[in-house]
């Protein structure tokens, strides 16, 4: 018997989420069954995307997300005791598992904590959503908004590593800094104060192939207006979206460019992307080696500040992956 | 020397056009050079994407468009006097031409004005952009927007052809009723009345698969809604958004449907189907002389109507394919 916390959601949030949303829940978990392994979670992700699930939660729902763990007691013959596991049993420390759930991880590839990032679920996001669904090839201009997040940031990253142009915009003038003189952005503005078409038109004059879209509003209006003909829209996340209550936020006025400019938006979630987890691995861990990939991490210290740092995500108090410690390694 | 009429546009519409946006010009044609033809237009063609491009008209522009005619004379070796010929030099009697711009008919095939309707660039509109941009598969269900339009009543037709369901909408009853008992449609609505998202649903309980999007707005934002995982939206018009003056009609607020439903939303235009065109003109001769395919024309008499036949496009004035005679065969 092990003593585990656990986050619920007491109540669907309305527009942005708020403490009272959440509580903090005291189980036991039993020891391991035949067939069993039990898990203690070591890092678990925040993501913009569990906002969406809220909609749907049942009451006093436990919540689900990316976590990475140790296996520190089995009775599988699949796992031993000390290998290390991503699972999809976040928010919580300890958890269950049959194995169908857990992917082992090797820690000698990259630090435990970036499994939840660039080599992670928020990794081939990216790597996929622009290469992929973005079908981008060498050299060409790619703008992604939330650039300086988990999944943009790395975005901006391959667009170089693969010879292109990197425009990105962020929420604040450090972030964009940042996009420029760490991650190597070519251009770069805080969406707040510039105006998105004026900085297109400057980031790349001839028009952008790509737009990566994380944010929706003006940003996509001015994507869709500033880019070339073929372009494509890979449609990863809207995240000025995820908060609209009853009222949605209306789309962009200017779809109508999609039509002379045979432009295609595409949506698409991780899950597509399986066939090319093996050449990600190869390939992310590659470029972590060679210092071509750059990361940051925000970690905030212990499960009851889990819903703290997931509703940062929506005023940008984090800078790169937002991640939880539940535990030492 | 021949005396031809012609129409030019004496100032760019301010949302809907109206008749003093046009003008009649009387004009002199020299007698055909070397190498040159003389084209009578016999019927001319009107269409709603005539309107995007008088957005961006000179002054005094004379306007251009599909039309079909014959030649009166000629000094081209590869065009006889009395061939029939396809041009886009429409909204005038006659033209002179070195033969680049036209392209011989058949009219044994089809009605000399089918050409500018199921045989032509509507009829390959509908055909491209549903199979090959909308990648449609046998037995799919899908809805079609503006479904009594040249185009929409093609696709309409194809999708049964195929042995899918075939769902669409139009602006009034007796538009209604002609999908469901003249073109066969499965399920047909009046937009302006019924609710498209019930609408769908009853028409596809399981969803639609492809949506052809012709208006824009609240059938967009339904057929998002109710669009199968792996949907495609060809996006061949906007109908709704053509007369948006410097306030442009918002877009649909639910994008973000696509993503989780992996929803691919394509501009196209008919320019891209230039590599099926043998394959449509073969497939289409053939559902016309075996009657599983019809269609229905208005036609306007003389050149001093088409600026009130193209007027007419906006409000639903025509029934099929809106076309104007010029001339007598």
């Amino acid at each position: 018997m092990t003593q585990s916390s656990e986050v619920h959601l007491t109540s669907r949030p309305q527009g942005n989420p708020v403490a009272t949303d959440f509580e903090i829940v005291e189980v036991n978990i039993e020891d391991p069954a035949e067939g069993q392994v039990l898990v203690k979670n070591i890092y678990m992700s925040v993501d913009p995307y569990m906002r969406g699930r809220m909609r749907f939660a049942k009451p006093n729902e436990l919540l689900m997300g990316g976590a990475v763990g140790k296996v520190v007691a089995s009775n599988n013959a699949n796992f031993a005791e000390g290998d290390y596991v991503s699972n999809g049993s976040g928010w919580r420390e300890y958890f269950l598992s049959d194995g169908a759930d857990l992917s082992k991880v090797d820690p000698s590839l990259a630090p435990l904590s970036a499994y939840l990032g660039v080599m992670g679920m928020p990794g081939l996001t990216a790597y996929g959503g622009l290469l992929v669904t973005g079908e981008m090839k060498d050299g060409e201009a790619v703008f992604v908004s939330a650039a300086s997040g988990a999944v943009g940031s790395v975005v901006g990253q391959i667009a170089k590593i693969k010879g292109g142009i990197a425009i990105g915009s962020a929420g604040s003038d450090d972030k964009v800094t940042q996009l420029a003189e760490e991650f190597g952005f070519d251009h770069a503005f805080n969406y707040k104060t510039a105006d998105p078409l004026e900085e297109l038109r400057r980031g790349a004059p001839n028009g952008i192939d790509i737009y990566f879209e994380n944010v929706g509003g003006a940003q996509l209006e001015a994507a869709l207006t500033h880019i070339k003909p073929y372009g494509r829209i890979p449609i990863c996340g809207m995240i000025a979206h995820y908060n609209d209550g009853d009222t949605l936020t209306p789309g962009p006025r200017n779809l109508m460019e999609t039509i002379y400019k045979f432009v295609h938006l595409k949506g698409f979630v991780v899950s597509a992307f399986e066939d090319q987890r093996e050449q990600f691995v190869q390939d992310m861990s590659g470029w972590l080696s060679s210092g071509q990939m750059k990361y940051h991490e925000t970690i905030h210290e212990g499960i009851e500040n889990a819903p703290g740092a997931f509703m940062g995500l929506f005023t940008g108090s984090n800078n790169g992956k937002m991640l939880v410690r539940l535990a030492e390694d």
